[in-house]
This record gives structure tokens, sequence and C-alpha cells, in this order.
């Protein structure tokens, strides 16, 4: 019978422990949040939600085609400005995901004949990426910019080294300027991906390439998501004006793909506009991601010290790992559960996200609750 | 220098005349649009727009997460019952874009070791499906329901047979009657996207596979989008119950995208009920497209008949495309124009979309622009 193949699957995966399964949440949630990734409290934020709902009501309910025929409108425009200018870059291009500005940047950028040198902790959009792209690729040891440059070094033709600024699982930082040098030495280009750096890292925000220096180099390209410190949905690739009109003109997730919808599109304007009148509240997640370790490690928990706003926290088996974020949110705390095949490693975590906007006294509490319900 | 090699293929792009730039539109444009997706007129009616709106303000501006995390609201669920209710389906899935749907679509349903038949016709997103899944692709003839029996008769292990129902360059329909039989012959799955069905075709704008009698076929799985006739962002899968759990189990773009954004879903649901309660709209949408296609034939002009609601228009070349479409945008007309690489047979054309909402002098000014400005 046709797909049933599927229902040997499933039943492998209840025997795995390793069935998912959606809980839809209601509008006013009991649980603390530590799982969601609005690192700056934005995503309800009065003046974000009325960015949508006026995005909503001035351009209508979705931007009604390919940003090349009738998708682009003067507020995508206007949010590719503002987030060209705030993060250091000559254009921005936007996308209806960060996915899809993902796949769109490694597969433009990675012709056939060109090598893509790929950190084995990417994100299963960069991942895709390279999967989808026309060049061979190369997966190197994770945050090893020795290894790219030794991988660069073996190969004639165009090529990009491509890694996540944070990484989403662990929330470590990739050695940002170590890269950069290792693809300067072959004239290669560094895609990065900042998902979890805009609004987090760099002065006010500005995220992981402007703390790293490299904002505006010619030869960083750098893909942001609007779902995360943005509270909104929505990617985009920001980089040299020359990468950002190949894009439009070569990548298929922009050419085939609707525009990003205007509510969108106006709450992550919004979000920033908010972010550069209050540039604290991306210090404030930093401070909130340490304090949060430093109570962890100190009720003797074994996390991982964030260079950002995650802080993972490890689990001995898929099964405690589930069942520890299970016995948190009967407590009141919402936390991320991440387990095989979504890491990398095999390792069960739980994943914690600090938000700008967390009191001590929550943060308090996230650890008791936390350190109590341990496997 | 990294990404030199882009500049010499710009200068291919411009000496073939096909550079690719994007013209922002303002909120209340003076053109008449027969470009955009926007089948029933939807994206901007009221309903539609305060669905957004208030989304936005009871949800907030992102859904903050991956649908396993926090990313699911009751607003998801709430839409996900009504799409398959509608479209009558067991269970539906919503995803950030059409395009992130057909990925997970077929990237999930072709397993190692499956064979995958795709119409050399496919959507962009399909083809990207294809090859992103760990399934061996084979490429048959357009709307050939005897070469995908072919195809699926020369493998064993599971298979399914891809295609878009209403095919997005042409606006031609797939023989998906046809193809069904040609898959239960062969035990395979067969997977639909009914990105431009939805709205316009079967009763009530319940879709082309409602239309076919395949609505609620355990062998059948359709992909749609909630960008065109229901004037959102966002797309979806229906299918049985099995295919859905499968697909939030494996589907990559599923788990490692964030949610749709509330406004998005709110938006696409106040379409759905509208269109519930005035199903009149997707025969009107039909009824203007066959309208279109008899006054542009009786002007003489080379145009498809169309199955759906697009309707397109030969051009002599890919230049004389661009400036036929350039012409009518300054006599006040919006078309869409389709030249290499974005048309499967390098034949450029003028797109044109009928949408529910036009008038008959609407009618008349367009195919009276089209002729005159006719190369
Ligand atoms: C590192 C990273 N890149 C890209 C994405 C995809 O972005 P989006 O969810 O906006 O599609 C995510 C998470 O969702 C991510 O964690
Ligand atoms: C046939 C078809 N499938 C899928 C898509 C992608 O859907 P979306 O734009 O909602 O991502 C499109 C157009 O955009 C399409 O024409």
């Amino acid at each position: 019978m046709a797909f049933g193949w599927i229902d040997e699957q499933a039943e492998l995966r209840r025997r795995a422990g390793l069935v998912r399964t959606l809980r839809p949440r209601p509008a006013e949630s009991p649980l603390l949040d530590l799982a969601s990734n609005d690192y700056l409290g934005l995503a309800r934020h009065p003046e974000v939600t009325e960015g949508a709902a006026a995005a909503a009501r001035t351009w209508g309910g979705g931007a009604t085609g390919s940003r090349l025929v009738t998708g682009t409108t003067e507020l995508h425009g206007e949010l590719e400005r503002e987030l060209a200018d705030f993060c250091g870059f000559e254009a921005a291009l936007v996308f209806s995901s960060g996915y899809a500005a993902n796949l769109a940047a490694v597969t433009a950028l990675a012709p056939h004949g060109s090598l893509i040198v790929s950190d084995a902790g990417n994100h299963a959009s960069l991942i895709d990426g390279c999967r989808l792209a026309r060049g061979t690729t190369q997966v190197v040891a994770h945050a090893d910019p020795d290894a790219v440059r030794k991988a660069l070094g073996t190969h004639d033709g165009p090529a990009v080294a491509v890694s996540d600024t944070v990484f989403s699982v662990d929330g470590d930082a990739a050695p940002l300027a170590a890269l950069a040098a290792a693809c300067r030495e072959h004239g290669a280009g560094l895609v990065v991906d900042d998902a979890h750096g805009l609004g987090v890292l760099g002065a006010g925000g500005r995220g992981a390439p402007a703390a790293a220096g490299l904002a505006g180099a010619d030869d960083v390209v750098v893909t942001v998501t609007l779902s995360k410190s943005l509270g909104s949905q929505g990617g985009a690739v920001l980089g040299p004006a020359r990468v950002v009109d190949h894009l439009v003109n070569a990548a298929r997730t922009f050419i085939f793909d609707t525009g990003l919808a205007p509510a969108a599109a106006g709450a992550a304007l919004a979000a920033l506009r908010l972010l550069r009148r209050e540039p604290q509240r991306a210090a404030r997640a930093r401070a909130v991601a340490d304090e949060l370790y430093t109570r962890l490690t100190a009720a003797g928990l074994e996390a991982v010290r964030p260079d950002a706003a995650v802080v993972s926290v490890r689990a001995p088996s898929p099964e405690k790992a589930v069942r520890w974020a299970a016995d948190c949110r009967a407590a009141g705390l919402a936390v991320g559960c991440f387990r095989p095949p979504s890491v990398p490693d095999g390792v069960s975590r739980l994943r914690l996200t600090a938000r700008a906007d967390l009191s001590g006294a929550e943060l308090e509490r996230a650890v008791r609750v936390i350190d109590e319900t341990r496997p």
C-alpha cells in the first residue's frame, strides 16, 4: 500500500521514545517561557504587534506574488534598507523565512565547480542549502578555522565557507574573525547565519559579524532571521549590493516564492526600530544568559557557557530529556528539549533561551524547577 | 577575489537581456492588476486584513519558535482543522510557505531507495524537493499518465508521483484522475501541489483533488499555499493523519523552521471562512479566466486555454516579452512576464491572472492594452 512504510517508521520511533507531537498553546500561557527564541521579548510588544496590524491594513494579508512580480511593496524596500543599515551592510534582501534565506545564499553562491566548506554543527537549513547547491560540499570539524583553511587549500575556483555564527543547539559562537582570515588567505567567500546573533551580539544587537569587525566586508555574506530577536517571521541576506543583485536573479527560493507577508515585514521593522531606540535590550539578553548559566552550574548542572542567549543543559538520554522537560512543564516552566535526530552529536539536552525581559525572580524560579526535576 | 565570478554572470545576463530588478509598489497602485496570484481578490478584503491584525494582537508578531517547541498556537490548530475539513482530508499541517510545504512533502515521502516520478513542468519547489529527497527522481513528460505508469513499473519499493495540479506557467491542469489510477496500479503514492487550484477549482474552491474525486484518499497527499487564493502567506500539507504525523517527525522544513506568523494564519483562516460563505468566488475566478481567454484569442493573440485562473500568452522572445510587459505597465496594466530561466520550455510569455473581482470593463480594458502593445 502507498505510504505503508510510514507505519513501520512510526513504530520504530515509538519504541525508541522519539515520537514528536504538537501541543497547541493558548494565547495567555501560564508557563514561564524559557523555550522560545523571542530573545528580546519583542514578539508580544505592542509596537511590534501594531506594526504587524498596521501593515496588514495598509498592504493586505499577503504580498500576492513573487518578489519579482507583485510581491515587493515599498514596505519590503524600507525593511531591507533599515536592516542593511543597522547591520552595516551595503544591501539586504528579505525572504519568507530564515530557512529560505539560507537555501538562497548557499545555493546561489556555490555554483557548479565550486567548493562549500561547511561546519559540522551547522543548522539544517544551511545543510539543505549545501545539498541543493551545485558545488561540492566538504564538511569540516565544528568551529575549526584550521580545518576550513585546509579544505579551502585543496580547491581551485570559487569557494565559500559556511557557518552559523551562534550554533542553535549549544549556543556556542563560531570563531568568525579566524574563519574570515582563513577564507581571505584563499580568496574564498564567507557565508554566516546570524539567526541567533542578530539582536543579541554586537553593539546594540547589530549581530556577530559586526562584533567581529566583518560588517560591510566585500567577501562576507550574512543571513539573518526575522523570527527570533525581531519577534516576527522571515529572513534576510545581507551583503554587497552585487551579491544581493545576484540573488535576485539566481536564488530559487527568492524567485519562486511569494514575498514575505506585509504583517511580518511590519512587525520586524517595528522591532528593529525599537531595538535601535533601546539598544540595551541586547546586552540585557546576554546578561540574563550569563546569570542563567551561573545559577545552573552553581546548582551542579552541566551547562555550556553561553556565547549569546542560548543555554544548553545536558541530559543523560533522550527519554530522560523528554521526561525532564515534561516535569519542568508540569512545574510551570517551558523549556526546549533537543534530541536525535535534531542534535548533531546524538546528545540530548534541554535548551533554554534567555530573554531580555526575564526578571531575577523568574530566573531563580526557572533554575529551581530545572534543578528539582533533574533526572 | 571572493564572489568575483558573480560579475561575469551579471554581464552575461545583461547581454542576454535577462536582468531582473525589483520594483517596490505603493500601497495604492494606479495599475490594473492582472499579475498577482490574488485569485479571489481577498488579500485586501477587510475581513482578511482584520484577521491578520487581530491574530497579531492576540498571539504576537511571530510564532517564536519551531512548531515543535513554542511555535504551535491554538490558532495554527484551528487553521489546520478547517483547511483539512474544507478540502476533505483527514489532517493538515501548516508551514511557513508553500515552498516549505513542498520541500517537506517530497523529502519526507521519498526515503532512501524510493522512486519519485516527477512531471517535467513541476514548480521549482517540487523540483528542489526531489533534489533534496533521498529517493531517486525520474522526470517524465509533462501531463502524461502513461509515462508515469511506465516509470513506476520499473521500480520495486516505495514510490510517489509528484505533480502540480495546475501548472503555474501556462495554467494547464494535470490529468489527476488518470495519474491517481496509474499510481494505484503500482501501489504508489500521489503527491500533488494544488497551489493554483485551491480556491479556484472544485465545488466552492475546494481544489483540484476534490474536483477529481481524490479528496480524502489514503494514497493521495496534497500541498497548498495560503499565499494565492487565501491572500496570505504560508503553505500546508493535507492528507491521511498518519502522513501528517510522519511529517511532524521527519520533515526538516517543519522541524527546523519557525512556525507560521500568527497574522498570516489569521489572514488565511479569515479568507477560508469567507470562501465558505461566498463559494461563488471560485466559479467567478474561472469565468473571468474563460472570458479573458476568449477575448484574447478573439483579438488574435496566442493564449493557452485556462483550466483554472492563469492565462498564458506567448511572446516571440524574452526581450519582446519584457518590452511588452513594460508597455502594458506604461498603459496602466500590470501583467506577469515569464522568461528563461523561469520557464521550463524556454518560451517567454505574459502571464495573466484572472481575479474573481475583475469587472467586465476591466477585462475589456486589459485585453485592449495587451492587444495594442503586442510586439
Ligand atoms: C541557526 C538557524 N538558522 C536558520 C533558522 C531558520 O530560520 P526561520 O525559522 O526564520 O526560517 C533557524 C531556526 O529556525 C536557526 O536556528
Ligand atoms: C505551483 C506552486 N507551488 C508552490 C509555490 C510556492 O508557494 P509559496 O509562494 O506560498 O511559498 C508556488 C508559488 O509561489 C507555485 O506556483
